[in-house]
Order: C-alpha cells, then sequence, then structure tokens
C-alpha cells in the first residue's frame, strides 16, 4: 500500500493523527524534498515520527518513481508531503502510476496554503486563479503570472502568489556537461517578487501599456501570516514557511511565536517586506 | 485562550496531533455543528478526543460568542470546526471579538474541501470563484452561481460548487411567529443542485440569451470523491461528506471504502447522480 500524506503547514505534530498512524505503520517513508521544506527540519520530523525518512529529491521521484512503487506494492511505504499531497501535478502523477501498475494507495489530506491562507482574513471564495512567481534568469523573464494577477483584478479576486524555491538545481553549465554538481538551494522572497513585479510594471510603461491603477501607486497587497511554523534563515533575517506546490513556495516574514493578531489592515507597502502576499 | 481547531474532512482521525493535543488541554470544547457536518457522529468525536463536546448552533455561535469568549479569557476554550477553522466567514468573525476581548487565540488548520478537490484530478490552481448553490424556495431563485460558474468557464478556470446545508432553520410562518420548531436538516444533493442548474439554462433559452456551449449539451462536469469519510443518509440512498463553508456543502456518493482508483474521466452524465461536483 502507498500512503501518500499530507503533513500541513508548520511542525511535525501538524500531522493528522491518521497520517502519524500511516507513517509509523509504514515499512519505508519517504519525505518529499524538493516541491517544498517544512519549518522544521527532517531530524525533528524523524524523532516525532519514531521513523527513519529517506528524503526524495525532484530526481529520485521523476526518475525512480516505479521502483518506489515496487516497494509499495510489497509492502507499506509513505510518501510525505508538505501541505496537502495533491497541490502538486508531480503527486498526481505518483497516483496515477500507482493505479496503472495496480498498487493500492490511500491519500490522506492536510491542510494547505491553498486554504490556510484564510486566515489572513480575505475570502476563500474571491479567490481567483492562483500564480507562481517563478525566478527570472538573465534570458528568461516570463511576465505571465503578472497578466493573470491582473485579470483577477479585473474580476474582483484575491490572488495567491506562490514563490519560486530552487532546490538541487544544476547550474546551465554543469547541465551541459552532465556534471551533478548542484547549486545551494534559493527561496524567493517577497522583496525579490515584488521587484520582479515592478519591473514588469516599468517595462510596460515604457512600452506605452496600461496597466491596472492598483499598480500605479507602487505598492503591492501584502498580508502576514497569522499562523506559526516559520523557519530561520542562516542570517536570522527572516522566518520562512514553504509550500507544497511544484516548485513554488509561500514565504513569511512573521516571528515564529503562535500567539497572533488577526491582519486588519493587511495591505503593507512593498517596502516592509512582508512575506505571505496575496 | 481560544483555540480554532480544524477538524478536516473524514473521521475522528483526521484531527492533526497539535490539535488533538489542544482540545484535550482544553476545560471546554465546542463543536461547530451548523455550517458543516463530520462524516461521523459527535459522540464518535467523543470517544476518541476523550472529552465531551458542546454542540454549538448559529443561534449559539451568532448570539452568545461572547459568553464563549468570556469562558477563554479565563480557561482554555477550544472551537472545532469541519474543515479549516477559517472557510467560513463566522469563524472570522469569531476571531475579530477575541481580538477586540484582547482574549488569545491559536489556529489549527487541517484540510478543507478548498484544498482537498485536488483529488479530483483537476490542479489546484485553475480552480476560479468558489461558487453556493443555494436551496430555491418558490419566491428566491438566484441565478449569480450560474454567472459565476459561466464567468470561471470563460476563463478557463474550473469551479468549485458547494451545495446549500439547511439545519435548524424554521418555516417563514414559525419564524414570524417567533416559534422556535426547526424543519428537519436538508443537504444539498449534486441531483437537487443540477435541476437548479438546468433550470435557468432553459429560462435562458427561453428568453433568448446565450449560455456557454458546454451548457447546451445538457451534461454538466461531475467529479467523484477520491477519499472516504461518508455518510450514510438514513435511507441508505448516497453517502455524503459536507463541509465546513457558511451555508455549504459539499457531498459525495462514493461508497464508504478508504482504497481507491483516481478519477480516469471526470465528467460523468447528469442523470449518474455523482456528488462532488467541479
Amino acid at each position: 500500500m502507498l500512503y501518500l500524506v499530507g503533513l500541513g503547514l508548520g511542525d511535525a505534530k501538524d500531522i493528522t493523527v491518521k497520517g502519524l498512524e500511516a507513517v509509523r505503520r509504514c515499512r519505508r517513508v519517504y519525505l518529499e524534498a524538493y516541491t517544498s521544506v517544512l519549518a522544521v527540519g527532517k531530524e525533528a520530523l524523524e524523532e516525532f515520527y519514531g521513523k527513519e525518512l529517506i528524503l526524495a529529491d525532484r530526481e529520485m521521484v521523476e526518475q525512480e518513481a516505479d521502483n518506489l512503487l515496487k516497494e509499495a506494492d510489497v509492502c507499506d511505504v509513505a510518501f510525505l508531503v508538505v501541505g496537502d499531497p495533491f497541490g502538486a501535478t508531480t503527486h498526481s502523477d505518483l497516483v496515477l502510476r500507482a493505479v496503472k501498475l495496480g498498487i493500492p494507495y490511500k491519500v490522506i489530506h492536510n491542510a494547505s496554503i491553498m486554504n490556510a491562507v484564510g486566515c489572513c482574513g480575505l475570502q476563500l471564495y474571491n479567490f481567483g486563479e492562483t500564480v507562481s512567481v517563478v525566478f527570472w534568469t538573465d534570458t528568461w523573464q516570463p511576465e505571465s503570472f503578472f497578466d493573470k494577477i491582473e485579470k483577477n483584478r479585473q474580476n474582483g479576486m484575491h490572488t495567491l502568489c506562490l514563490l519560486d524555491i530552487k532546490v538541487k538545481e544544476q547550474s546551465l553549465e554543469n547541465l551541459m556537461k552532465g556534471r551533478k554538481i548542484y547549486e545551494p538551494p534559493r527561496y524567493m522572497t517577497v522583496n525579490q517578487a515584488a521587484e520582479q513585479l515592478l519591473a514588469i510594471i516599468q517595462n510596460r510603461r515604457l512600452q506605452g501599456l496600461k496597466t491596472d491603477p492598483m499598480f500605479q501607486s507602487g505598492s503591492l497587497g501584502l498580508a502576514e501570516d497569522l499562523q506559526g511554523g516559520m523557519r530561520r534563515e542562516p542570517d536570522g533575517a527572516s522566518g520562512r514557511r514553504l509550500e507544497e506546490r511544484g516548485v513554488e513556495q509561500c514565504s513569511f516574514s512573521r516571528s515564529s511565536k503562535q500567539d497572533h493578531k488577526p491582519a486588519k489592515g493587511i495591505k503593507k507597502d512593498l517596502k516592509s517586506g512582508r512575506d505571505c502576499k496575496v
């Protein structure tokens, strides 16, 4: 049996009771570690679950999924995903493969940023299409996420922006030369995302194109996280919580205390660097 | 301290470990019982949590919220919500009141149908505005949910339709006469929702108005639930799982077994009466 277990968004205890029972029952437990990272490290999870976790990176999940599934055919295997298992396409793919191979599976749902974002006070009903703000490179600077935010605005909808995460990525040079040397992990901050958005606005202005009046003021709507579960960067500059999406992340800059007050005014100036943007 | 604890969507064990610890720590535990109903009854929850639960109906939550909060000022109080606590406006309101009264609170998130719907195979990214299909009366037959579905279609987005739930509602006569006599609970089935949608299409055709080509074929996109946690109706006709939204529900007609296969073709004919509609 293959168990796809959502871990929620905070720490080790955000797993459901059902999920924890499944994990403890399994002979092998994989922790999906490339679409998202939990606030607490692998060791904290291992200690709480009482199980050794096998880190599953993109290469492993995408290339060796069939081996993982073969194991699931003979014993209980758990595949742990931060947030909810069906946030990322990759995991739907794993299920489809399991079905093809006739391997039974169970899904154990959990909170995802797709619903937990409701804690900022904005109605979940009124969110339009979710967008991914991807890291620009020198040669690849897509603007499609901006168009989607603008479209949502025109329809009176909020936008949840998931910020890019680059884990175990190769430089173009290393990729070309087939060298398995990986770049240090990168997690987009809200400031970086905002810089890209401002650059798009600037581009369009230079081209004489119109943008939504909201974007004229130079401010973007940013909401702060109302929940704990933070991760401290090595530089201690900002806490950050990652999410379960494909190559995305939602980061937060609040301190790690759990008691909090609801967002009264969720719009903050760009410069304040608040992280979970809606 | 006031704890707002999401219970998830299935049974007693879908609570998170953190949530369960909070519930067991609290002196008083309320179970919100009017925006949604869990697959298992109150007794099953009480047995698993080891706590007596106080059923909180709409009247209680809306009229006596301040009393509930006064308790939370002197002892630990938990407020349990099926799904995630921030699905329904009511619960945001409770938090705002707590803040006003200076009462600390913690939110413990869980899966909501807003994210768990991803299990049907449709990408969560591509959902537009969520709609509520409300029970029509003889004198009130709103069509706004249809307009929103059509708008989402035009934008290439899926729509999650939450189906109405009427719990502890008074008839107009009893309401006028101030008699606290309540109607039996009603949960909209997908067939009922589809009947209303078809009636709208019919109305618009008679008026010579255009509707989306999808609606011409007489079929609607329906997806079946891929997760367990069903509730059997007294007549045994269909299993059904309810959700945490204001006056809404998402119901399912699958059997209660947990092992399942993913939806291969998620579109089903209207007549088949599959319940979780996306």
